[in-house]
């Protein structure tokens, strides 16, 4: 099955979900530069957002030109990732609403995890597709980045009930992790 | 006429329709992890959304790799399909915010009944273009999948005023029935 | 310069305009069915909304297949005509929220009488740079059933600070006249 | 790497932002014409925010033309890009709904700094990539009217807390500037 389709309509989904989260940014009522000041959270919370969806968007981008082709089982992988990213849009705003109280950081957090195994998830399909010898294969090798993200992500959630900063702080760690792309598949291209 | 354009249309607006439902989803004004709790119906009601708009996704991808060429009402059927799949964040948050109560739970059905029969009507113009020796004819064959659902559908709509949990659980089945993308097109191809 | 993107982008905003229309459509506060009887003006309002941009989306298709081309001014074109189009999701709402009163009733005509000018302009923009022996030169003709679509829209916007029921009427029509996809370019391909 | 899916996205993001920011223009309670007065500086931010999105896209569509191939870090800074177009969208909003205040007069022009700022560190990164003899750098050339854009933006903003109708004036002059498509990349391809 060609994969045209399926980039097709991620690239849709993922562009609405970075877009629509900045409805969550509210203008003030007053029409001073100060009364912008109470929105920084949420502001932080949009600019932590639209990463995430951007890395994605890259890493998707980078992991679906290594395929080749795709097939039905694949296409419901790649819906629950984009399932879990569609409700970064909700964990966003309550975290945002609620300058970064412990409960709406670690929500955030487990979606940020569920994505990541769907992400997971969505690799190991396309290389049991491709093959253990597949380019894709030999590119993703171990994920052992993969895997330091969720243990990151995991810790976060912890951290949260604790001291919610110390979670946020935990998320911007793995986001600069991600940043650049996965050089890997990049490489054997 | 080619189909590309057709594809990247439907793409965009089943896109938008289930990235959008996300929006009723409104953040909790308390910040605890108990204040998610009353959200609990319109969650429900956003995930079968979700996987049904996926459902329709897929097979419309399926649907339209096995068609070559399209014509002008094909593009009106295809409208129409969309506008009823449109309809579902309308009746998706009128059943979460109710709590899954009958009135919304038929509408709901209804608006599915709707869709199902929209995409049976593009089905048989496709195969009238196509002809009934075509690979799309073979493909979809006698649609019994496609029946029986619409047959679960009107008694989901009538179950759903004696007991609408009842009639959410039968839409649940139909979802069920339809997970796997329709592997006959997939083999013929 | 190639088309491609120009559909692309008109593609994605057209399928924004149609689904985001539906945003207006808040569910009742109560759960029976006669809750959703005050809907209706709101819902009438849609479907028409709904087949126009779809008329507009149906006829920008055939418009852009006959073409082989673009330039920058035919660029800035197509985004008036999207600009107008826009508008469409505020006049609905408008017209809808007030039970098809005289003023929206009127401004609604007044968006489409805007719409199908700035169709007609990236008409002739696209003939003047393909030429007058062009195919869609030929396809186009004298244009005769958009002259007269601007007229009826006309006639609408007078009628409807008469009994807007009339306007509405008048704009249901040249939606009808416009249903069938323009044969003069299908049958010149 | 294929520049296929940077644009696909884009314009899908581009798409997003430049119809959303009509949710801003709700429809007033009254049904009179005149009600539709207190929207106007509403609808000026609308249409202004269009065609600087309608410029900013038009421009990425030419300089994407140009470009042959990217890398990761080009996809950032298009997303840095993008970044800041989507908060136009919020900028916009708050200036029309406080009537072209100092202040949010003044954050308009600022995020517009920052868009064009961002868009020469996409230019300057896509050269780099194509080196200094390309056709890219050759259409590009010096940049001066990117230059002068962001000195009549800063002075915008210095005069928006002076009188904000000359800040929001020379916003105006700075997109009548780019009005009209980069003829240098147009007539070096």
């Amino acid at each position: 099955m060609e994969k045209g389709r399926l980039e097709a309509f991620s690239d849709g989904v993922l562009a609405i979900i970075i877009t629509i989260m900045v409805l969550e940014l509210r203008p003030p009522h007053g029409a001073h530069l100060t009364d912008l000041a109470p929105l920084l959270p949420k502001f932080l919370s949009y600019v932590l957002s639209f990463i995430y969806v951007g890395i994605y968007w890259n890493n998707h981008h980078h992991l679906l030109r290594a395929a080749r082709t795709i097939t039905g089982p694949i296409l419901w992988a790649n819906l629950l990732l984009l399932f879990w990213l569609s409700l970064t849009p909700f964990t966003a705003a309550w975290m945002g609403e609620n300058h970064l109280a412990s409960a709406p950081v670690a929500l955030y957090g487990g979606v940020l995890i569920a994505a990541a195994l769907s992400y997971t998830l969505l690799v190991r399909m396309l290389i049991a597709h491709e093959g253990p010898d597949s380019l894709l294969a030999q590119a993703v090798g171990s994920d052992f980045k993969g895997w330091i993200s969720v243990a990151l992500y995991v810790g976060g959630v912890g951290l949260s009930f604790i001291q919610p900063l110390f979670g946020f702080g935990l998320y911007i760690l793995v986001a600069a992790i991600w940043f650049i792309p996965d050089r890997r598949i990049e490489k054997r291209l």
